[in-house]
């Protein structure tokens, strides 16, 4: 059974509201907000951070609807597994269909290039009959430490329950993965979609973004005083440069929304605040 | 008629010396050559230079050749031109066919912000009975000069001759465009491909070469000492990312270069040093 979307928003501003809090204490600093219209319906409210800790950051919210949903994209062979009630609907089934989508979207890019990138993305979809849940986070550091990423994917471990943390896992080492440099994008993390919408996987994921903050913050506090150098720093920027590529390249979300007409501010709040090649 | 392999090579070669020897005359610093292998077959010769006045630039040689061309991709409709000897060959004609291609490609960064960014590019290419030539120059300077724009496109038309200016550089404002900010990428130039091979077109590639120099180092000499601040300088890095979007989300040649395993160093040249997003 879909939830009514207005609970689904009213959560996902929710989640919005308490990382944006969490972090913004973390940094000291202080995320502005902007809203943005879609001239076709809906809109959204980008929260953007440049602080101290947080070189740049942004957590956005939006809910949007539509006329016509855009044909479901390739690749997508991978996302079939009725156990955990995953199907990708079909192009008849919802491409052209109205439309309604809602989601949070988080990156964080810190100064410090001990203190890694993270990622984190919940969204509810309905078009046509169909209706779903997606979303997932992703570690990306500099520099990795084993007991990071451990306590990283731990708290997902225990959020998702085994089976599903193994199969999910497994679907954002596939999905977060740079093709050209033959290489993950980070540690990898969670990713999910096309959950069939209903009370159970709502709860999932919120449980996902509220995983978010626990998963991260240990981490953040841990590194956030390591001392680095312009060396670093300088291969740090060059570093970013493959979290562009990603996004750019391979990201099915940037894509779309790129492609789509999407508020470009808004998905370019993932991109890095200073990149070198 | 097809030309020799060995003399579109031999001419590119030329090319690519004459302009890098220009350039680093221009810059007072060096370009650095590297060589690489395909593991398909052939491989290329990239000469970068991390200068003062370019703060990077690239004018990368290659010749390869493989077992199965590619399929030709998509948005063609375009590429027909019977009277400029232009028609893009069906997946039919070229898909999954030994092929040869060899090229000239160059991206120049400069340091201030009033020189602009410039891309040159000569590419011959033969799969299954087809061979054609391609290529093309664009300008994209951060803070526009009519009369430098009117420069450029000027020494371009009087190589084109103006029927065949009119069409290529028309192609160019359609192919140098970045969908998702509705602007063109700077101030056009001219673009071509699919010119069926033949002395004539092969004379005319080289002609558009040639006309590299003489259109871009002018402008060059007129701008260097250009004053700027640190304002000019964030606004330049800001500006950019733009470059980045559209090579690596819409450039055929980057996109063709990354699926298909070609060399991410010698690709990557012509992304900017520093960006900010």
């Amino acid at each position: 059974m879909k939830p009514r979307r207005e609970e689904v928003e009213l959560a996902f501003r929710g989640l919005r509201d308490r990382i944006v809090a969490s972090l913004a204490a973390l940094d000291g600093g202080e995320f502005v907000r902007k809203t943005w219209e879609r001239p076709g319906g809906g809109g959204g409210e980008m929260s953007e951070i440049r602080g101290g800790l947080f070189e740049k950051g942004g957590c956005n919210f939006s809910a949007v609807h539509g006329e016509r949903y855009p044909t479901v994209p390739e690749g997508q062979a991978n996302a079939a597994d009725e156990a955990l009630g995953i199907r990708a609907p079909t192009p008849a089934e919802v491409g052209g269909k109205p439309f309604f989508a809602t989601g949070v979207s988080l990156v964080m890019h810190p100064r410090n290039p001990f203190v890694p990138v993270v990622h984190m993305n919940v969204r509810y979809i309905e078009a046509g009959d169909a209706a779903w849940f997606g979303g997932g986070t992703d570690l990306t550091p500099f520099a990795p430490f084993d007991e990071d990423t451990a306590h990283f994917h731990e708290t997902l471990r225990k959020t998702c329950g085994q089976a599903r943390y193994e199969r999910l896992s497994r679907w954002a080492r596939d999905y977060f993965f740079i093709a050209h440099r033959h290489s993950e994008r980070g540690v990898g993390g969670v990713f999910f979609d096309y959950l069939r919408a209903s009370e159970e996987s709502f709860a999932f994921t919120k449980a996902v973004g509220d995983a978010f903050l626990p998963a991260y913050v240990p981490i953040v506090e841990k590194r956030r005083e390591t001392p680095y150098g312009e060396a670093e720093r300088e291969k740090q920027l060059r570093w970013r440069g493959r979290y562009v590529e990603f996004n750019l390249i391979y990201d099915r979300g940037t894509l779309f929304g790129l492609k789509s007409g999407g508020n470009v501010e808004a998905i370019f709040m993932s991109l890095p605040p200073l990149v070198a090649w």
